[in-house]
């Protein structure tokens, strides 16, 4: 699969994983426009890639992202900073425009400098071959122990917005980041291109859970390069975004470390649509539940108990739960026989009818499982 | 090990649970006063025993408790509440006093209502021979996945303190409860006495965190029988009932269901005490962590990005951290080589200096092992 018009990227195995694999790509958005939004993490503690990348967004304009596996560049005080200012100025120098046009996204262990005589190489060698056919290898530069690139690709109108994107939420090992790139070649409207990305964003990305822990290097970075002249709407951009962000949010989770099960987590009838996110997150985050899931124990107390620890107004007497299409609680009370349920599929779906109202949510999470304590208990060793 | 004067108490094998141990015991104060107090989980979800005991506890006395382990009597509407105040009334007739007097704590799997037959018989076979020395038995019939039953004494100006408790947090399977009895023959001061003991529980028991899980059931009790005539100044009780709960909390943690390491988490230097404990809690229930800590991994990136989540005030750029005596972060960077850090022991201290103001708080957790998610993940089946 291609770039949207208006993109190139190139790709190289820089020396920064000790695999060989790719593991540093660089994104030119060459116009003729180069509208941009961002969402970054909520972690106080952030990595310097985050930090500068806030930095240059206040400028307006993003003409380039330089992306790294194999070190995060987190927690690295001023030098790692300053590591990151001169990759930004590297490229930027390459492709003939200003560092403060390039975005800068860094993932893997947290507290240690990058090798930065190999990152410059890198930048200098992708410069000189950037080219419209490299997407997979820009999906396949920034996995860290993702098993496959995530890609999604949609058409609207004659104009093109297609994503990438690492890691599911914080599931990897060592806080390993979520990052996603989209792009388009359609012409969007400035005015409420952060708003409308950030609302994205906050339903499909924000919305996978995997195992509650927040990284330090999150991003997720949208540009515009105009360059199929059409003129979209902010309604087109929001619908296309969704289903753009929704498929990488899907395939982040359906690719999460060590899961055995992918959960779905519905609430329906909630007051408000922030109580349903809460009520899901809480499932979500729950290690009894998600022990039980690994198990395929039909154990629905568990989600009894972890709904009710969530910040959301509902009466805790009175709400149904579903375990895969058996109403296994009625009224927080027994319902149908727990030994109806099935969990020996992949697929586990959570019904959750608060009774409170008209809003609704689903969170997608993950269950926890020997291979997660496994692949996360040695990873800095 | 005896109760303090004015209790006794007897427990049987009453049928609950399936292995034919102790699982029913009632304790009784037969004076002569009956202060109490009491604090219960914080899930919106409880059980029928909390609901019960809440209510009575307006009353004002306490004169006896009776305490099941293997059924938790919780999602069970209607009928669950009717056992519940059907209990409490069998010992209440009993023993010859009102069931108003009677609080309730179950322990055991949620969503299934108690075999009231069993119970009935139990409580009729108990209080027929109550006794002086059956603190280990009552300790013993309160047990779920616990090894080991958990007593705390201390003595102080010729009164004595006695507790007892089972399941540390939300660490066993189906939620198991974290239930406590803490008796006294001390004549206490009933003015303040709620406040005192919400404080203590505040900094001992809710200082252990194992998976942050939250049970439908936590109840911790507090009776003083009075008959020792020893009157207690408000500050010798509250230093005492800090020694007793502590020690309990202590035991809790170090038999928590699954662990392999027992992790203290000190952070000094904090604005107030609720952002250290925001700092400690948010370390104690991140699951990249706890894995790092199961692998004896030095992964120290992982508390920068754990803390990093916490609802609490402090520069992000300026925190120290030392593992196990090593002071691998200072000022959120690199510190010491964590090639140093010794992880191959039971115990492993964390130490986080927000360099924020005069406040501190201590949080016990454990590790995320292979064995808490098997001992989890087939509980109901």
């Amino acid at each position: 699969m291609n770039f949207p018009q208006g993109f190139r990227a190139g790709a190289v195995a820089a020396g920064l994983k000790s695999s060989g694999a790719l593991d540093l790509t660089i994104i030119e958005n060459f116009g003729p426009t180069s509208s941009c939004a961002a969402v970054f993490t909520s972690n106080k503690v952030v990595a310097a890639p985050v930090t500068w990348t806030k930095q240059i967004l206040k400028g307006g304009a993003i003409r380039s992202v330089v992306l790294n596996s194999g070190g995060a560049n987190a927690c690295t005080g001023p030098q790692g900073f300053a590591d990151t200012h001169l990759t930004a100025e590297t490229v930027a120098n390459a492709l003939g425009i200003s560092s403060s046009e390039v975005a800068v996204c860094s993932t893997g262990l947290i507290g240690e400098l990058l090798p930065m005589h190999k990152m410059l190489a890198g930048i200098q060698s992708i410069c000189l071959s950037l080219s419209v056919d490299s997407l997979d290898s820009s999906a396949r530069a920034i996995m860290t122990t993702d098993t496959k690139p995530k890609i999604s690709s949609k058409e609207i109108l004659g104009s093109t917005f297609t994503g990438i994107a690492k890691g599911a939420g914080m599931l990897a090992p060592a806080l390993a980041t979520m990052l996603s790139v989209v792009m388009t070649d359609a012409v969007v409207d400035e005015k409420h291109l952060q708003e409308i990305f950030t609302r994205v964003c906050n339903r499909t990305f924000n919305r996978i859970d995997s195992d509650g822990c927040t990284s330090t290097n999150d991003t997720v970075i949208l540009m515009a390069s105009g360059s199929s002249g059409v003129q979209i709407s902010d309604s087109n951009l929001e619908q296309t975004l969704m289903e753009v962000c929704g498929s990488l949010a899907t395939q982040l989770i359906g690719d999460a470390e060590g899961h055995t099960k992918i959960v779905s987590i519905e609430v329906i009838n909630a007051g408000s649509e922030d109580d349903a996110v809460a009520v899901g997150r809480a499932c979500a985050r729950n290690n009894l539940l998600k022990c039980a899931l690994f198990g395929g124990d039909p154990n629905w107390g568990r989600i009894l108990a972890a709904l009710g620890t969530a910040d959301a107004d509902f009466d805790p007497a009175d709400v149904d739960v579903s375990l895969n299409q058996v109403m296994v609680s009625r009224s927080s009370g027994p319902g149908d026989d727990r030994n109806l349920v099935d969990l020996s599929g992949v697929n586990i779906s959570i019904l959750i009818d608060l009774k409170s109202g008209l809003h609704s949510a689903t969170i997608y999470t993950n269950d926890l499982s020997h291979d997660y304590v496994e692949e996360n208990s040695a990873y800095a060793t």
